[in-house]
């Protein structure tokens, strides 16, 4: 209810600070039976970690998960499965920068609102380093949905858009190049833009879009769950993310009925896909397809004005080894909070067909 | 679990069909004390319900709501709140066309592929009608908060926008003219536009967008359960929508990090609001503002191809009345959801600054 | 959140007061296409009701339920099934010994200490009248669930004891007699001293036992929600409940484990069932039984001296129609509860036994 | 949903097998600002870890918390505090007696059934060392309740029951024996009893009396989520608990309304107290005082028959180190799950009471 949890049945609950001893989580509720793979779950989070490119923080962290729990021989026990990872970089460092000011459009303010305390290393539990627990969790749920196929990609950054029907693209080459665009040409400005930007010790936002393919049938619930209603909290819960649309998204809104609607192919599949997959917020067996904005990060390095605890006017600059644009480490994550999405419905879809 | 209820303290839980005995709901938590004034909830109703201008469906229905407990001696009591709205409209009609074909971009489709079965008359559960309880809902909820400010406003249909801050905006001038614009220039526009795409048997998109004014400091919480995240999932969750952005959403990619962090002025507010309110998922007690798409209603009345139960091709033919636009009907109902989600939250927000 | 709803997947909120307009329901989670049978419902109704026969209140209260959603065709169709019972009986009383005092060991006092206000017409929502709706619910879950079979019977009425195993007992004769106890030389006497009980104005406690038989291997979940667990939570949420046992239960305590033990059989049964049906929490195929100790009600038809909202000490006397001994009417709301509890475990099970 | 969850404001989710890498938990919820003491957390543990005197398991293990989060310079942060107790014992052992084989009254068999697959190393899930992550977080709770007093004993094993009314016992005499009876003589009594009984490689059961203490009045919620109905629940979530009964419970049963009245004095508090401190779900500021009931535990070390997977008869006998009599251990377990269904109702009450 502190909100540390997601999920109703296939329900992941993650803990952690930044700089705390460690980050982790429980995933409960993952059926039992199904068979781990253990590099691939690794896989992931190197996908995510720091330091993996030139164009990301170079931050060194190795990511290393620990299961305690929920695994045996193996496969999936059906109880739940522990893990964490330890922090390897909490040492002492020098925040007071952090500590005595507020950093803008960062959530250090908010929380000593809140919560008159806070653990002023890093960004605490407002770091982007909490979605490393997410990201495991999500991996299992991959493998909890083998026959789903998940792809998200960077389809934006800055104003450079790739502006490519995904059914043109091979998602296979997502992973050739650091930018995780998969048309290799728009890549390469991308990539080349985000250096340019890093030099100026700025920041530039992006969009991720994912596609779920081979989704059945029936998943969603048609009232206040609707099956994009939880993927758009799942994605807006991700940092840094600022929108989210489905289908004909934003552009729909200029479009007319006749145009819009997905007329029926004999086999139940429509001739086009506005609907995104989705119709009354349930799945149609179309491709699910979404688009997630993401700001430019906070963090820049370069002086700025702002306020301390008594609200002082003081002047500082960012430090330390930040992201210059986080959509490309963003990619799995926006995979992984799907696949939680996913897998959840899943094991509820069940329970609502029963013979 | 089937979805069917919204909040966890503050917390609404709905039934009904479109064409059943009544649709209602239960609402939960809402704190003892409150006066409520039900000439206010039904002025709401008023604002959604059918027949109330010339750019919505003609249908009439009084929606008149019937309160069963929860309230005495014009208080609530800190007990459920049970309400139902008979249907007056439920008739016998034809529904030979909805039973055994199948509407484009409709739920029916995936109705009977989830659940087997499903009552035919009308939308059923998918059917806007069910938004009247969430109306209802909303109303106490407005009630309780009434220290907020919460306006939302139609700002694009089809491709007419709106393109006004809306600092400059005069939110009395929402309610003078059936769009819901408060720029009486463009509604007028959109008004007439609106009309035309109706005269086609059309129907076209807009977007809707709301502000809330007024919010404490502290609403939201940090991880999975941000405030925009339950906005987004709230408004995602309204029939039609499919897309939702906040501060400076989708158009805030295409910034740097330089550009759009919000300086700080001394009283801890900011000089701009890029954050549209909220910072690593709180409330920083700015305004809160967000854009929420919809898309052009799927019943258009003019012939289309669709598939009958067999797979079967049938022609048929949209019927009824329906809304040509969905928009000045939906500002209500964005309002009573952004409602639910603030109150919900500052039920939560009390646990967690405990003293 | 305020406690108004039961139950995660097959879920029950109820609202309402005893002498508001109505008091009903919203059940949601009912899987689709289970044939409903109406006056099965009733008959259940008819047993809680007051007025059935000599031993219990006088009070005459029809319970007509209304559904109003939900229920197609005489099927569920998989969406919340609203319904509503109209209390015919709320007109003006004379409520001033409610009002202006506090009845010893009622809700009274403490409702208006932690709500400040309240509904003082009848016992408001801590009135057993509430109960109505869950049998509603119950009567649904008996039907989703027809192939498990549940008992509940009277075992005890203040010292009188049927000392006989339910194994040796006709369930067919439970309704045979007012007291609902199937065996009728005891239930004779039973009702001969509840008789006298409420000549002398009183009021007596008593058990109810419930056998659940036929129930699937696998139900319950092992840590937090083991099903005895949930079925004691169930049994202690019903009016005037002070206590819930299973298998051995108290009694158990003075037996040693080699006693104790259940022996399997080669199929997996047990020789003996002092589990009480559930190990580790999860149902083992055996009978699940269980007692329920039920107090003496609280509103005795004598004078007595009680404290007025000033605290001043002030004499009165209990009015009205009330019920001697509560057991032969929580018969069917035990029935209710068990099936409610039972029926969430089906669906959750599913999710669980994943293929 | 897989029941690995307890609470709702104050939330504890726990993983972990008996013999994996570890068990932990994370608890979530819990307000910042609360100054935590870890000696006396890991004082509760030493409460309840094996091996502490000779009258429970001689295993030995020291169960030490590692913390990861959620608490900084001694203080909580409000952020989830997410903990781990590695196992130092899950050594290789030779498991053949149960895995391939079915301990009578153990939840082998039901976990085969449900879940197709188990850790056969202990108890996996459904051993009591889960428990531990219980304590860990009822300590927590203990200090954020510090104004609140709970205190259970050991009040009867086997039929050696304590006769007397805890009002008249000195609770600091808990500690001072093995048994956790705060009356010596019994005490004595009731060591000697359970000595016998290991020596004969048998077991037997038991009673916890919990009582709480200066619990402020307006917990609990009205219907299904009254306070002794959830504390029911947290009961008998316990392993081996057959039944739960507060305040007058199953000898209430027997009492006549006018004598099971608790008549008020001025101040609203109670001249008798068999409402156990609750009235209608809710706290009224008396004692709450109940009674858990303990089955002998299962594992006997004498030879007994059994089945295997296959259904085949086999002789088998326990093995290894385990407690005769669970009860002194399960003192600080029954105080744990008090405190945290106490804790869950504080946060949840501030919201009902809202101004």
């Amino acid at each position: 209810m502190a909100g540390n949890t997601f999920g109703n049945l296939f329900k992941l609950t993650t803990f952690g600070e930044s700089h705390g001893v460690a980050i982790g989580g429980v995933l409960d509720g993952c059926p039992s039976g199904i068979e781990i793979d253990l590099a691939a779950i690794q896989n992931e989070m190197d996908r995510r970690k720091p330091g993996q490119s030139a164009i990301v923080t170079q931050r060194k962290e190795p990511d290393t998960v620990e299961f305690y729990s929920g695994i045996f021989e193996g496969k999936t026990t059906g109880t739940p499965i522990g893990f964490a990872i330890h922090n390897t970089n909490q040492k002492s460092h020098d925040y007071s920068h952090i500590k005595d000011s507020y950093r803008p459009s960062h959530a250090d303010y908010v929380y000593d609102q809140k919560y008159g305390f806070r653990d002023y290393r890093g960004g605490g539990r407002s770091s982007a380093r909490e979605t490393a627990s997410r990201v495991v969790a999500g991996a299992i749920a991959k493998q909890f949905l083998s026959q789903i196929k998940i792809n998200a990609f960077v389809s934006q950054v800055g104003k450079l858009k790739m502006d490519i029907p995904y059914e043109q693209l091979d998602f296979a080459l997502t992973e050739s190049n650091p930018v995780r665009c998969p048309h290799p040409e728009t890549a390469a400005k991308m990539e080349e833009y985000i250096k340019e930007v890093r030099k100026e010790g700025d920041t530039v936002g992006g969009i991720v879009t994912c596609v779920a393919q081979n989704v059945p049938i029936g998943l969603g619930e048609p009232v206040f769950d609707k099956l994009h209603a939880e993927l758009g909290k799942a994605m807006l819960s991700i940092n840094a993310v600022k929108g989210f649309e489905y289908g004909s998204g934003f552009e729909g809104v200029r479009m007319k009925g006749s145009e819009h609607n997905d007329q029926f192919n004999q086999d139940g599949s429509t001739k086009t896909n506005y609907s995104g997959g989705i119709q009354g917020g349930i799945s149609n067996g179309m491709d699910i397809y979404f688009n997630v904005a993401f700001k430019p990060v906070a963090t820049v390095i370069q002086p700025y004005e702002t306020i301390d605890k008594e609200g002082k006017k003081v002047t500082t600059k960012g430090k330390g080894r930040h992201d210059p644009c986080v959509v490309p480490r963003a990619v799995p994550i926006v995979e992984a909070m799907t696949a939680l999405v996913l897998a959840d419905y899943m094991l509820l879809n069940r329970s609502v067909k029963f013979e």
